[in-house]
């Protein structure tokens, strides 16, 4: 089986590694020759709407999934006629725009942090004045790891912000006071079976994931699979879906989905009966879905802008090391740690470790 | 980091897909075009002795090390100057040759059934007077998955079993009556430190292992570890080597080693804190060990000469698929599945299972 892959991040890379034990071989579509999948399976160097890979992909490949929201929804129409794609092109279309998203959420009756679309000055004014400040002014499209975006404390923040971000179309959201950042990792098969992994609890630092620790039971699991379901059905999901949320007080606000693995899901690499990579081939390619029990207490640390030692992160008892393959840079995520212990100290214990190495 | 694979068998691939995440890619020297790990790594097709290839695996990568103990002593002499070979050439000089090897078990006191070198008829027929039949007359080098071999039950069986092997050395083994077949899979560091994977409980059928049940806490653990250390100590082992056992009432008699990761710890992959498969990398890199602890009651069951439907594997609960991407033939070692389960009934349950699934 060849399962095409737009994009040749490392999120493409691990789901080539969990799909060559299941048979499958990868074909990937990025437009950067050092692409870090490419050690992996076949990459194919051209830009996400390259009609000849494109073709190439529709061809030989068996299904086409994708590993980020930025792929062009062209790209995935004109696929779609000739190949699966899974998932599908409206979940792209929802989730590479935030406004488009939020009125999902909205439709599906999925609470938001406030939001207002905002194409003109006139209409950041008249959002600011509706949801107050702190807000965050943000591009609708293409904007990750905190980028696109600009936090507005002030009323004088608001021109500067507006002049940096303006000539594509924007969105206000409300700053909420949240307790904490939680994500839940869905995966749907081709069936329409659905599985959860235990609630994913997240630290950002500027806007860039840095830790994700599994919370098996948590008290607001059964609220976050409920908004994560109703997002697989009305979208009638094939693969694993990411759904970021706020927690204030006790009610869960949707920031955004990723209709895709997700970077709060890799602990369950070595932290879960099946990971999201396997479960995300799995359902592609129409196979039953794994476990997605924990295996342990687990967690994730990613390591942004430089790689610490090999031989100090693996001391670090119960855990492993996943490297991207990737050139250094500042802000890049170059590879992660994954950790498991038998206990919520210990893990906490380690968890220091590597949040240490991370940082020197 | 680079590291260079002599063998590019299923043994190479598994061994490649676990040094992806630790940023190590490999190249494999292997004389078949089609070797199954061609889709995880850079594959040389030559001669295991292709001095071209040698030379440029001596220069091109940071350590060497090989799938299988059929590799000739000379390739790993020749590159042994010039490039760490892990583990080293005594390793290979030994365990190629079962008398040899035999050999070391008597010199190092870990017991064996009894066996005898034969070179000529009139060698035969004295061991056989002093060991009695049934008895297993097989060549010193070469063999594998139980070719190579044939067993005498009666002294007529002598000539043809002598006229069919004969021309090359040969070894007489006594046949042991064992209660069981039982490995231990070890591995040791750089710095030689020392792990030890739970006993695995091997089934063969035809000479080919079928399954594999690992065994926490098993009687005779003490005493596989024990002679285990022996060889490792011995040898200045470095990386994962396998002991095969019999079990003959309370005790244990070795069978063979095998310098290499082995299919009866497959099971690790999915099983254990650290597959056999990352241990053996991190060791051979000179980086910490990884605990080899089981996660739960697991096995592996082989898929040979045939591939079951893969929907119907992983419909069993706990179940991850392996295939090796190799053209199936009879006899041919294809893929194989791990089990995992939190009790021994649910274990022999999803065992059962894969065994006749395996079958058809």
């Amino acid at each position: 089986m060849i399962v095409g892959i737009i994009g040749g991040g490392q999120l493409a890379r691990m789901l080539a590694l969990a799909g060559h034990p299941l048979g499958v071989r990868c074909l990937f579509l990025d437009p950067a020759p050092d692409a870090c999948a490419r050690s992996v399976g076949t990459l194919l160097i051209g830009h996400y709407d390259n009609p000849r890979f494109l073709d190439r992909i529709a061809t030989e490949a068996d299904v086409v999934t994708y590993e980020f929201e930025n792929v062009p929804a062209s790209s995935l129409k004109y696929l779609a006629p000739r190949i699966a794609v899974r998932p599908g092109v409206e979940a792209i279309e929802v989730a590479r725009d935030r406004w488009h998203e939020k009125q999902l959420f909205a439709e599906l009756g999925i609470p938001t942090p406030p939001f207002a679309a905002v194409d003109t000055f006139e209409d950041l004014e008249a959002a600011v004045a509706t949801m107050g400040l702190p807000a965050v002014l943000k591009t609708r499209t293409l904007g990750y790891d905190g980028k696109g975006q600009r936090v507005l404390r002030a009323a004088s923040d608001l021109a500067a912000a507006f002049a940096l971000l303006s000539g594509v179309p924007l969105i206000l959201e409300g700053w909420v006071p949240f307790v904490r950042e939680v994500s839940v990792i869905a995966v749907r098969g081709l069936q329409g079976e659905t599985r959860f992994y235990p609630l994913s609890e997240n630290i950002h630092q500027g806007g860039v994931l840095v830790q994700s620790m599994s919370r098996d039971r948590d008290p607001v699991t059964a609220m976050a699979q409920d908004y994560a379901q109703r997002l697989l059905g009305r979208l009638h999901y094939v693969g694993v879906l990411a759904l970021e949320l706020f927690q204030v007080g006790d009610q869960l606000l949707a920031n955004e989905m990723a209709p895709r693995v997700h970077n709060s899901g890799h602990w369950t690499i070595e932290g879960a009966q099946t990971s999201q990579f396997e479960n995300h081939m799995r359902a592609i390619l129409g196979l039953p879905l794994g476990s997605t029990e924990a295996l342990a207490h687990t967690a994730m640390v990613n390591f942004v802008g430089h790689l610490p030692d090999p031989s100090k992160v693996l001391s670090v008892p119960g855990t492993h090391l996943h490297v991207y393959d990737k050139n250094p840079r500042p802000g890049r995520k170059l590879g992660h740690a994954t950790v498991r212990a038998d206990d919520a100290d210990s893990l906490s214990q380690a968890l220091g470790q590597l949040r240490s190495l991370s940082h020197c």
